[in-house]
């Protein structure tokens, strides 16, 4: 089927698409702006676009996206505002913060919302734990990818190939089990 | 008159009534959850409370109030999402973004909106510019006050009597300009 992807990041398109098209599924990108609220989880900011989503209208069905890095010793920080960091002080404003502190656990996350042509709605989480190194590594990816390390892994999100970063990336297990939903009700 | 003020935050509360009481004029606060969309100016999370507010009938007239603190070099971080930096890297977090930096300029602002019982909306904006210091300093106030110097002064916002701070702080110019508006209007 073809689904609307309402967002103005080019890089979750390609994401999207490189993961939906082998199962025959195609990705449009829908030019709405949906307002997200200041929340502290992805999962409300996700309710509250998928609800303005419906009161609008907007043509289903659609996902919307949203993802942050969520580091442990900075109570969450960047997290929901992950994007507004970045653009504000970047990832080298988030090393700075972390620059006298050992532990870097860090996790990215990813929630899809979808609304169905009935209207329903569903959630589906991705995630995707690793740790923050101390510089950056890679030209791939966009974001917070270049200093990004999964776990099991010796490479940042910016260092692996786009298959391999697919796989493992909590927007990747976000689609696979979005994926599987579809799958199961044959849509 | 009365006025609804629609905020979780005691020190807003404290605030806006000893502005308001000199002039007659009583503060209720109002526990509604208005949701705040992410952008990237106070304007326009005050533009959606209010407009969220309208549709949900909730009593007028009423105030929304939004405030952060603008560093310059650091483009604006953190702004619009100064609260949320706060509960999680703190004013400790944000000295620690300037270490490096030298020019520390910095502006305080404040949007309070107005919603009146015939449906208009109003806006009001203060601004107090000053400079981030490199220690926090004062008990007073709340947030950023302590790392906040004001342009003309040497002490913080959190070693100003609340009085003094009220005269030329960001949330008391824009109630003096409320307050000029209502006086005007005979409200």
């Amino acid at each position: 089927m073809n689904i609307n992807l309402v967002t103005s990041n080019q890089g979750k398109v390609e994401e999207l698409t490189a993961i939906l098209r082998p199962f025959g599924h195609t990705v449009s990108q829908l030019p709405v702006k949906c307002p997200e609220i200041q929340a502290m989880t992805l999962e409300e900011v996700v309710d509250f676009g998928l609800t303005w989503l419906h009161g609008q209208k907007t043509p289903a069905p659609l996902i919307i996206d949203d993802a942050g890095v969520f580091v442990e010793k900075l109570q969450g920080f960047p997290g929901v505002y992950s994007r507004y960091v970045h653009d504000t002080i970047g990832p080298q404003g988030l090393l700075r913060q972390l620059e006298h502190i050992e532990d870097r656990q860090a996790s990215f996350k990813c929630v899809l919302g979808l609304l169905l042509e009935d209207g329903t709605t569903h959630k589906f989480v991705g995630e995707c734990k690793g740790r923050i190194i101390h510089e950056m590594r890679g030209d791939g990816g966009f974001g917070y990818d270049p200093i990004f390390i999964p776990d099991g892994f010796d490479r940042t999100f910016a260092e692996l190939p786009p298959e391999e970063k697919n796989e493992i990336s909590h927007r990747g297990r976000a689609m696979q089990n979005l994926l599987a939903f579809i799958s199961e009700k044959g849509l």
